[in-house]
């Protein structure tokens, strides 16, 4: 049952007066239940909370975590077709996608349950004592990640499950050992409000302390920008624009207490065409391309927005493929009204560009909120001379850039900010023969892709899903697979600790039976 | 020879109008050499070299940038004499310390070394490819750590070797695969200009890249905040104070592209005496803290601050031996003149706070800019109200916090900022029967400490050098230990990426032998 209620903890609370609606975007009209922003005293209320269960929930054992998490994907699965059809109702996306994204979400959260049941992942280091060292005994010192405290976590426009009130950004922090507040995206709050019931339900059932989890509602940005400066607040995760993400960024670097803002915002994801991959298969490229950029409705981050090639009869031809091929995909809706406007002004912009052809338009006119699919061409100099040509449209675009020659490609790559990901298609040995090129855009991102597209996320310790700015605002983590948690992990010192009073994680007898280096050396030993 | 010019790369410079001096602490007067300032041209020009090294020194092996390290510790070793000269004219501190310092710092570059020999530390992770995956394939992905680009460094007041031109961000920096352009501490400038041109031998005799280092002087802050808003520049070290690394976050944060700041500054290192502590040897505490708080004249970022204890009999009589053997103390030289005056105000302003109490201080007049250590004490409840006695006090002084009950000793650590020591005096019991001092304690800190003191900070892989702000301006990362190598890198996934393409970490031979995260179970197969 929606109620249109924050979450303090365990406490329903609606004491605020403004209230908005979602959307729905295939019908073009407002959904039936009414949510109530969360006022600045819930906000701070939330924040209080989480910094008092931190030190309860911090000392929770990694095993009881696990149980914790296990249980949200249980509660999660269990609200079946409930969520699924409040998903569609706020998404406009098809069913299949919200089972698809379900599968992801509890399979994150399942992800992050067995790495905390296997244990190593703290990054335990051990070096004993030398007390015959000379000119100084050398102490006992031990180390672990442990976690930086309570984490606002704010949900995505485009993933209403697997970025939002369970995805990753909670699931990392609630495995790390760090209290979670979710500000919804109110574009689905209802979605949002039905995920946050279940991981209240099980963080019950589980016994975890009041305020490890809340959830808070609002269409404005005070109440983001409140959480964030919140003295009790330790670290922020953020999946949107780049324009919403700096401005939570530059909020938390201007606290007395700065904290860590993982932002994952802008990327064109640009797919470099060497001519190997056209005369090798011209038309399956044309096709995946086509796939990729416009499944979905084009609304995802690693949507490749730029496709760079070679001007010539060989990149004519793949042009004039994808061309054709995009304008045969019917026209899909878009997430919002709001987000279906800032396509249109985008695409728009781009297309009055000095340079620009348009090579691909969906003809007549689509219903409300649903976007034509377009493709542009300009020649590498124009994207080179002009900033505006940089712009990501976010939905079913895409810009071509054809370069005169590889020495212009090369600085067309070195011309771009950072993205989530980079993608070449060729054969290895034309790879091979640009290595400038191939490392200039490997400083630029944070996946590299070889014949292949850029999206489809695969969630694996493996995958990094990050990158330069604007890509994220720290390109040292990714926002995806296990290793996420270290966004939200410190390392801390015990030097002479008395063995008893140690987290098992450095006992001697090594109880949890984890990897560890210990004097330089990786081992389960116990010593 | 000290030539008082700027290194951009492997060449001289000062083209500067802006000059100035070391002084020699102990006499008091200047030094002769003089120092160039380096002009924003300069500063642009280092910055530019260090961009264009980056291709050329990230893809230079682990194993060379081994040998690299190794020969700047050779030639750092080769200086012999002179530097240790130098080094005590421009610092006051004695030729013992400089050798012992000397050796931290070629000890530290030899740990990057080996680190880089054994190749485990790029965090190499592997899932192989399911091509029969429903409902989509599974790609092959690896993922490692590169380096995040040309690293700025400042060197530091109190340490001007191991924290330095040479010193552990360099090192970490340099291991990581980052071009590293030096901003030299101006106290001692001809230090850092010895170690600098040691660093520039070893580099052009192992055929490193025109740019990988750069060295460069200025007495004002202009140069470094030039140097961080570089847009070449992708990251920063920094050990110093609150003032001081706080300019260069705001500056990074306020860039059109945000880089990352990794800042050691401000620590009050509090540590709490428990009773049993007194009961069982009262007089070998007040010994090892007079030395921890003495040593170095107090100038360490892990020097004891502040001593907190409940009132009564036994803290009464150890706060009694404390007093006299501090006073017993002879008077140390201060590094720097301006050092000496920060110090005396620093302690004349606590000295007049409410409920303050002077317990120690150092008889007669010394002589100019040598330090009279102090020891205050004041009641629990005026330092929970007084905002002023959290002020850190660079020098020989120590604050002793006297509390009614364990209750008030819990609202002291609750009231404490991030620091990047905490130490408990006691017997394991004790500390058991106080769970949440302990875990207040940790929350604060980057490095607890049992019956010890927190000055010496071992450099090993378990050492965690950092903690929350105002300690460090990022508590997820250590600068001392071979883990400090993680602020420089980022993680970058390939997909589907040719076996031979790959970096060496992430062939199907495994070449380097190292340990890699293979399919969710760590191993050093070949697949």
């Amino acid at each position: 049952m929606i109620t249109g209620k924050n979450y303090i903890g365990y406490t329903a609370s609606a004491t605020g007066t403004r209230h908005f609606k979602t959307v729905n975007p295939v019908l073009n009209e407002e959904n039936e239940y009414r949510f109530t922003e969360a006022t600045a005293a819930e906000v701070d209320a939330a924040a209080r909370l989480a910094a008092a269960a931190f030190p309860v929930y911090k000392a929770v054992s990694g095993k009881e975590r696990a149980v914790f998490l296990h249980r949200i994907a249980d509660a999660i699965d269990a609200l079946g077709d409930t969520l699924t059809e409040v998903y569609c109702r706020e998404s406009g996306l098809p069913p299949a996608r919200a089972v698809g994204e379900r599968g992801r979400t509890t399979g994150q959260l399942r992800a992050f349950a067995q790495m905390l049941s296997e244990g190593d992942w703290v990054d335990a280091t051990i070096d004993t004592a030398l007390p015959d060292r000379m000119p100084a005994p050398k102490p006992d010192l031990r180390k672990m990640s442990i976690p930086i405290g309570p984490v606002a976590v704010f949900g995505a426009s485009n993933f209403p499950l697997a970025y939002s009130a369970a995805g990753g950004d909670t699931a990392s922090a609630l495995a790390a050992g760090c209290p979670v507040i979710v500000k919804a995206h109110p574009m689905h709050a209802g979605t949002s409000e039905l995920v946050a019931a279940a991981i209240l339900k099980a963080a019950q059932e589980t016994g975890m302390p009041d305020g490890v989890f809340s959830h808070l509602l609002a269409a404005g940005r005070e109440v983001g920008i409140q959480l964030v400066k919140h003295p009790a607040v330790k670290g922020v995760g953020f999946t949107g624009s780049v324009q919403g993400g700096r401005a939570l960024f530059d909020a938390a670097a201007q606290r007395p207490e700065p904290i860590p803002v993982f932002a994952e915002m802008g990327s064109l994801n640009p797919v470099i065409v060497l001519p190997s991959a056209l005369r090798a298969d011209a038309g399956k490229w044309a096709a995946q391309l086509t796939a990729s950029i416009t499944t979905g409705t084009g609304q995802f981050c690693t949507k490749p927005g730029l496709v760079i090639g070679l001007e010539g009869e060989l990149f004519a031809q793949f042009t004039a493929a994808l061309a054709q091929q995009i304008e045969g995909v019917p026209p899909g809706c878009m997430l919002h009204p709001d987000i279906h406007r800032n396509y249109e002004r985008g695409r728009q912009t781009l297309s009055a560009q000095e340079g620009a052809t348009v090579l691909a338009q969906a003809a007549g006119t689509p219903p409300p909120n649903f976007a034509p699919q377009q493709l542009l061409r300009v020649p590498g100099k124009a994207f080179l001379s002009n900033p505006a040509l940089h712009a990501e449209v976010f939905g079913p675009f895409a810009l071509l850039i054809e370069c005169a020659d590889m020495g212009e490609l090369r600085q067309v790559v070195e011309s771009l900010d950072g993205q989530l990901t980079g993608t070449l298609l060729g054969d290895a040995a034309e790879a091979a023969a640009h290595p400038a090129i191939v490392s200039a855009l490997q400083n630029r991102v944070g996946r590299l892709i070889f014949n292949g597209v850029p999206t489809g996320v695969e969630v694996c310790p493996s995958m990094s899903h990050g990158g330069p700015y604007p890509a994220s605002t720290d390109s040292r983590f990714t926002a995806v697979g296990i290793h996420a948690v270290r966004r939200w992990v410190r390392p801390c010192s015990f030097q002479n600790w008395p063995d008893e009073l140690l987290p098992p994680e450095l006992q001697n007898s090594n109880p949890l039976n984890i990897l560890r280096l210990v004097n330089n050396q990786f081992s389960k030993d116990a010593l």
